[in-house]
């Protein structure tokens, strides 16, 4: 099995993937909320629209602790897929790469030692049109950026990850705000994603912004986006300009992220790829190449070559259908524990196996 | 000008100096409030007693930022002498040694990015007998080393500081908790050492304790000590475990964060060194050296030899009269800086009075 699949670029992605081998790797996972995932149908990254607010925090407290502390059971779908944490968690485990948690504005705080903005938000339902204050999202993006200037030395590959609930929405919505044509493009975490709400969605906090579409991304965010994508960006500004190779760690919630540095000014040159999973670039449903296209032309797209077509377990088998796809990091997390790393496929996956077995034995 | 002192086990300072050099090295500063600073006469790290408290958060914004943000100006003593976060911001700026500040129970939360622990607390006046909850005091040491163990493979070389006014009444609370005769010891932040008042409150607090001493550190720290030195502890375990090299940076604090571990049975064995400044071993009013002797015979103290005897600045003279000594990881980041980074005396000297310009021109 050839781990990694080259989406988009491949010459310039396995350049990438060459240089980033043996170096020193640090993963940060960016956690907030946004209500906009409330609206029901929206999310299924909560086994129901409210308890979609509480997937980032219990996420990365199994993530640290391998057992979720504010909720009973770690996040699932209303179907009981297990959150993509799994994965991440496995993968961590199994390598040791180390990793810190970002709080940008999570519904409830994580019980788990985790770095926070000091101006974290949890986002407005983006139908409003006033997702975020404007001065708060400029802040987020300069305190991600003092956070990387203090802490991003340590590493010469850094992992991006996130965790936000109705994140592929506000990633419409700040596309969208920002003029890009991304309509019908963006991923979800079901097997029908539901453009039409999206976009209904979208729509609606388009009709209270009349000076939308904008150049100026914070207008963007602060209007249709979410605490994650500006913080990620803002980071991201800061470790590119030290020239570190950084893995953006999502499926087309990346886009958004992109499109906020890009617009900033940021020159990501030769330092960035998007890191994902299979499902995300052979979903029919999104398009993640034609967004990485239109708005970062010269950046690769990788993803992790995972199949759990024969996986021995249900959960797991179910991602095959179009359940979950990516999140929390899994995919790019994965990218770096076999490129940075040099831990192989089956090491992976027998890590995953072995980590949802726990689960089973209702250890969590 | 010589810039390291071993001021006790010269070869086993010397061998951990060689072995440090070159390596990769990150820094955390530990801050936290005891309401025991408040009590007049304890503490001169702030103008005033109440204002003790907003001093860890302060020193962090300032160490970040470059500037105050919680409060108007950096913190001073009485007489306007300014905090040694000064010596760790000139040196960290002009390093880039990458760090992270870590709250286990600020007053205030500093305006930072910055790590939490989730049982952060602020400590009660130890002649309370009644510091911290014992579960709370368990549950920072258990929260610093979980941190450690997902953020400590960074590194090979790890500075732990503190800022915590009051720091040394509770090393003392803690120390005679646990049974060491530590009483006129313990150092302080100015140049006469309130002795008499710290053992008053001291015992004050063990008359509320017959079951003291003990040998539990769980049950020391509860009574008589602070939410930092606890966490240091706990993240120290961790850090040993994994067989990284830790300065820890400070003064006479640093003795109750080894009595905790020791306690605890962690073999600090070559692993540790207490990373300090001159005016600490010089000091004639405290005796690092014998705290360090009976808790921990075989860990080195190292001290860097700032001489600020000729410095441009009186604020920076005042510290050869005894004013303020040492805080906020200021020798041991020095030490870092100089042994591991090869940063000379000089380079270090410098940027800290052009720091110190900075703050007389009135730009924080």
């Amino acid at each position: 099995m050839e781990p990694l699949i080259y989406a988009r670029l491949e010459d310039k992605g396995r350049k990438f993937i060459e240089d980033v081998k043996g170096r020193r790797v640090f993963a940060l996972y960016f956690i907030g909320s946004t209500k906009t995932s409330t609206i029901p149908g929206i999310s299924i990254a909560g086994a129901t629209p409210e308890l979609t607010l509480y997937t980032p925090a219990v996420d990365v407290e199994y993530l640290v602790l391998g057992k979720p502390v504010s909720s009973e059971h770690i996040p699932v779908t209303p179907e009981g897929i297990p959150t993509p944490a799994l994965i991440t968690r496995a993968v961590l485990e199994k390598t040791g790469m180390p990793f810190m948690v970002v709080d940008t504005g999570s519904f409830i705080e994580p019980k788990i030692p985790h770095t926070l903005l000091p101006s974290r938000c949890v986002g407005e339902r983006i139908d409003s049109g006033r997702a975020l204050d404007y001065e708060t999202t400029r802040k987020l993006y300069k305190e991600a950026g003092i956070l990387a200037s203090k802490i991003a030395g340590v590493a010469e590959v850094i992992v991006l990850g996130e965790s936000i609930p109705g994140g592929t929405t506000t990633t419409l919505g700040t596309l969208v705000a920002l003029g890009y044509n991304a309509w019908g493009k963006v991923s979800s975490a079901g097997p029908s994603n539901p453009h039409s709400l999206k976009e209904e969605v979208v729509r609606k906090g388009l009709e209270r912004n009349p000076d939308l579409p904008t150049s100026d991304p914070f207008k963007a965010v602060s209007r249709l986006g979410d605490p994650v994508h500006i913080s990620i960006a803002g980071f991201l500004e800061e470790a590119v300009r030290r020239d570190l190779k950084i893995i953006l760690a999502g499926g087309t919630q990346m886009a958004s992220v992109l499109a906020i540095a890009v617009k900033n000014g940021v020159e990501l040159n030769d330092n960035v790829v998007v890191g994902t999973t299979r499902w995300i670039i052979e979903d029919e449903s999104s398009d993640i190449n034609a967004l990485v296209e239109m708005i970062s032309p010269k950046t690769p797209v990788i993803a992790y070559n995972y199949d759990f077509s024969n996986a021995p377990y249900e959960g797991l088998r179910y991602y095959e259908k179009g359940y979950v796809k990516e999140g929390v990091g899994a995919g790019g997390t994965s990218i770096a524990a076999t490129a940075v790393m040099g831990f192989n496929y089956n090491e992976l996956v027998e890590s995953i196996y072995k980590e949802y077995e726990k689960l089973t034995r209702g250890n969590t």
